[in-house]
């Protein structure tokens, strides 16, 4: 799908509000914040605002907080995780140093919670208020269980609960706060949150399977990088839980290998084709059980969060 | 001064209830929190509410998100200072390793704002919302200053914009958020942020005149400490500015050498006696200016306030 350019450029004009200051902090704030992200979050509360609203001017600073929220938390992941590059560009603490890369996550921080104190309405404010700061309570708690899953083998349901909260909690908050702003009932509320954790959900499985079966191009890092890692994703332990012993030996044997050559990756991968199919299946069952969710809304206006529904699955990058 | 102990235990009750959870993440965010420190900024927005009220349950929830605030920005600032100790305790990046670090700095970020979203009035909140989520912002820009520092020689003005942000911002907000919360007119408020400005400010010169002139024992690091590393606070910049010649050599010969003998700090610190008389003075009138600021108040109700000034530029540590 293509984004609506003119809500697109709305949200950049409205981001650079917040970071208009030209200092090494600000431009260290600035290097991953302009650098091509696809404003998938923002884009959702503006969505999610027109299935009520016509005029999005009021949405766009609580909008924009979202994007604040997730490029900080990208900016310290890459600090924690000593990555060097992201969307092709080096990294902000391999560019501006670390001292200051944890400062610009920092600024970030401070001015998504500036961009919600300046919600005109202070019932709406306080709502968003609530939203926001649980949904970055849950980044930092998914992200230790992440980071925890390096030295455990997770279930599915653990798996499932640390994506919902490291991946879905920024994708379900901006949904929730583009409701709060249009001012939804309780049952559209309700049916926008079922949409929202089942799109957060397919977001991070999809990311999951392109890490596989991607375009190393347009994925931006070499096929197979999660395997090397030895990371723990839903497809792996799908098929952990699954092979026959021999498969499930071999599989192991080259997860988390540092120095498995390209053969052994495409072997891990051909191991693990049964187990992305079944994903793909998860994935299109939870598209269609989102894309349900909706009905309740103006079939016109709840076009573009169907569109979204399938892009995230759809999409190759 | 010694600080109410009801109230005290409160603000650690308070406290208590944004990080109960027992993880990994949530002990090592409370590492720090419940390591002995003196809960001034918090104290400071009780007071101020009880320059009007009487009840503070009210405002214990916004009185805590300072706290919280200030301990993310210690646990990011001892990582980027690659600090080992602080209160006498290892920091929590020593003990917890830097990534589990930055998320309980993180962490306890995300608790700060859900402890204002907890303010039971929407208006007050947003204006209280307004007032930290600043705060926040400067804090990042004065750390910032403050590094940028190192590498050369601020003016007198420059080191005061730096330490208003760095260290006067989380001391100015605590005493707003009481003020917004207790209703206090737009007077009333004036005259507060007055006297919050100028306390801020003494607070930081009196922590560089403790380096100089403390007892290792109380300031829990070793006299000098700034010396060695270098730091231009207040008074040696005014030294700098003052000094005849041959002593202003000396000076810059022992400040930033890692390898200085005691002697040599000893020297240094004597070296240093007119600008400490002449920084003591500054905090002497800034601290009777604040004072002056709370004659509108009750004279029952102003004096902790009043205590506090002093206790700021009496204190051993």
């Amino acid at each position: 799908m293509v984004f609506d350019r003119a809500i697109l450029s709305k949200i950049d004009s409205e981001l650079e509000n917040y970071v208009e200051k030209d200092t090494n902090l600000y431009n260290a704030s600035k290097h991953l914040l302009f650098a091509g992200g696809k404003r998938i979050r923002p884009y959702l509360s503006v969505l999610t605002y027109l299935l009520k609203r016509d005029d999005i001017s009021e949405v766009l600073a609580p909008a924009i907080s979202v994007e604040l929220i997730h490029n900080y938390t990208l900016i310290h992941d890459d600090i924690m995780d000593n990555d060097d590059e992201r969307r092709g560009k080096p990294t902000v603490h391999i560019v501006y140093g670390e001292p200051t890369a944890i400062l610009a996550g920092d600024l970030l921080y401070a001015k998504a919670f500036e961009a919600l104190s300046n919600i005109g309405d202070s019932k709406k404010a306080l709502e968003v208020l609530k939203v926001l700061s649980k949904a970055c309570v849950e980044v930092c708690e998914g992200q230790t269980d992440d980071m925890e899953f390096e030295n455990e083998f997770p279930t599915l349901e653990e798996y499932l609960s640390m994506i919902s909260k490291k991946t879905g909690a920024l994708i379900v908050a901006p949904i929730e706060i583009g409701a709060i702003m249009a001012e939804c009932s309780s049952e559209e509320r309700e049916a926008l949150y079922n949409y929202a954790k089942r799109i957060g959900m397919t977001f991070q499985i999809q990311d999951d399977v392109l890490d596989l079966i991607g375009d190393q191009k347009t994925i931006g890092k070499p096929v197979g990088s999660d395997i090397l890692e030895g990371k723990k994703t839903i497809i792996v332990i799908h098929a952990i839980e699954n092979l026959p012993n021999d498969k499930k030996e071999r599989l192991l044997q080259i997860l988390g290998n540092k120095n498995a050559s390209k053969e052994e990756i495409a072997e891990a991968i051909v191991i693990l084709s049964d187990s992305i199919e079944y994903v793909k299946d998860i994935m299109k069952n939870a598209t269609n059980e989102a894309k349900e969710c909706l009905k309740i809304f103006d079939s016109e206006r709840r076009k573009n969060l169907e569109k979204v529904a399938d892009f995230i699955i759809e999409r190759i990058h």
